[in-house]
């Protein structure tokens, strides 16, 4: 029995993981209806606006789905969102029992959704696959639980941990494999996020490219279809208007200074000051946050990715790493000062697989004690 | 019929392997005699002075010799060393075919021991699993060919490239999983080559120790029996005697001043300058590979590994890297300041793999063109 309930909320998780470029600001959530040991009905969460997983599985059942075993890799809503409660279509469908990953993570609305099933009769029970299902989603989560989005950094490195030579010469040194993954690492975050130096010198867009994605046509066309929004932090706007990263399209810049403009030619201006005269990276998340961002990509330089690792602000490393060595006189992978090793950012590796002719980690920060 | 030859190889290779530790300055040769598809005779080299692979698989054999295959995982000798031909030995015991995994290395006596096999009415072979058969003996082959050993230089970092603060504090940062496997590659070895930093700063020995080499008790027993030279390169004798790598046992110093003393308490003096005023690297390899030594371990700090790595005598590079940032002031992997991103020293990198909690990434420089 527990085994058939891992099987089948292993392939919700599948049909929620469909989602991953376009269901922010929502969570991605699979469903999968068994009956009689058979799936009846599946859905999976496309967008935000669109009906809920459980809407779609149950329609696919249809009458099946009386009786049934319900698998959902989150907690059924209990609210009226822009579509009506999930609880109360499953309730209305007659299912008999509902299978949850894990429950609601707003700590206001948790449980609530489980309850309203359990108070109509239903045999209710969470907790099956709940890591998988929370790493699907360690954005949305981190937003409701901490209020800030989950920030994934994204470096490019020589097996040296070099990311460009003294002279600032950073010529793209890893392969279309690697480019194709960072291309995916865009496309499912809500915000792709860089600094005034890497615009100016690289003359970065950081914007989607459909070609460069790798993926089938279905998730290229969802990809495309919800772009992460492009926020630039820029305190002392220094980049110009003409600037590439500008004419690909709308983007947010993140300003230093209390400036009573909000637009900025057609992009917005968000004064995010800081006590020393930098934007305040933390309140800036904050406020990214409370906007529906659940997962930030950041692409930048190493003095902006080194100011995130040094405020403790990165959930996720990911490091594509090319086969050369750069040399000692070339700049460091973070601008991050350490004087002794027992200040040292220990980190889990998770992961550590070739990506075409580079290599890519992806590592965690260990909590320090 | 040649699927049979290449599995009767690769046992006769898995043979060879045992001699890893112990077969220096000669390869490391395995042999197997198949009769009627029977493995009738295997043996190894175990270390010079003793038999070679093949005595010891034809006295396996014995009458079974006669009209068998012999699977040898190098060229049969032809000349009379500290034991007789084995070309000859094989004539002797009749077998009817031998297949080499390839020939002698040595360009003046390549070809000759197939020869006398091949005068004598046996049907000969050469080339199966040569590849293989190449890199089990990298040192001995690059010695017989171009009078150097090979060079494998060892390198332990954080995953940001940094091998220590910048006051020099370098409290070992990889776990026992990797020290056990640097304790092997010192083994393998027929040198280990540090330079006056390492052995001042980090009281290194680079001694064998039985009890973290993690072999079983047969292969320990002949790693500890032909330990490796320790070399120590101190261009202006700043390691004092009393220092534990001179305490450790006797030990081969390489110098850039023409000095007439020959010995040093027990530790031979070599004068190998350079024309920088330090010590010729290049001509200290091939004063080793007259000598024998067909591997060396290099296990220095960045500067001598990075002068080593500008020289251009690196054939491969084993790098430890342990979960953790050590920041952008920490050390550098390798002393070797580039400044343009066309001078960067490509790599491939073979292997890259977790080593208990640490990582190992195996990278061979490529030619520049």
């Amino acid at each position: 029995m527990a085994a058939s309930d891992q099987a089948c909320m292993a392939r919700a998780l599948e049909l929620a993981r469909k989602g991953i470029y376009s269901t922010h600001p929502n969570p991605r959530v699979g469903c999968v209806i068994v009956r009689d040991g058979q799936v009846v009905g599946e859905g999976w969460h496309v967008r935000a606006g669109e009906p809920h997983a459980e809407v779609h599985a149950l329609r696919q059942a249809g009458e099946l789905a009386h009786g049934a075993t319900a698998y959902v890799t989150l907690e059924p809503c209990s609210h009226h969102g822009r579509t009506p409660p999930c609880a109360d279509a499953l309730v209305a469908a007659g299912v008999g029992r509902v299978v949850a990953a894990m429950q609601d993570p707003n700590p206001q609305v948790a449980g609530r959704g489980l309850k309203r099933l359990a108070d109509a009769g239903i045999a209710v029970e969470s907790g099956v696959l709940e890591a998988e299902a929370r790493a699907l989603n360690a954005g949305f989560i981190k937003r409701m639980e901490q209020g800030l989005p989950f920030l994934r950094v994204k470096l490019a490195m020589s097996l040296d941990g070099r990311t460009a030579m003294a002279s600032g010469e950073s010529q793209w040194i890893t392969g279309p494999a690697a480019r194709s993954a960072v291309q995916r690492l865009r496309a499912r975050a809500s915000v792709v996020l860089t600094g005034a130096d890497t615009v100016l010198t690289d003359a970065a867009r950081l914007t989607v490219r459909a070609d460069e994605l790798g993926l089938d046509p279905e998730l290229t066309a969802l990809a495309v279809s919800r772009p992460p929004l492009r926020v630039l932090i820029d305190g002392r706007l220094r980049v110009p208007l003409d600037a590439p990263f500008f004419q690909a399209g709308p983007a947010l810049v993140a300003t230093a200074s209390d400036c009573s403009r909000d637009a900025y030619a057609g992009h917005e201006l968000l004064a995010v000051p800081g006590a020393d005269g930098h934007v305040d990276l933390r309140k800036l998340l904050q406020e990214l946050a409370s906007r529906g961002v659940n997962e930030v990509l950041v692409e930048a330089g190493p003095r902006l990715a080194g100011a995130f690792a040094q405020a403790g602000l990165v959930d996720e490393y990911q490091i594509f790493i090319a086969a050369k060595f750069l040399g000692s006189s070339a700049r460091p992978l973070l601008d991050w000062p350490l004087a002794r090793m027992a200040e040292a950012q220990e980190l889990n590796i998770v992961e550590m697989r070739a990506v075409g002719d580079d290599w890519r980690v992806i590592a965690i920060p260990r909590a320090t004690a």
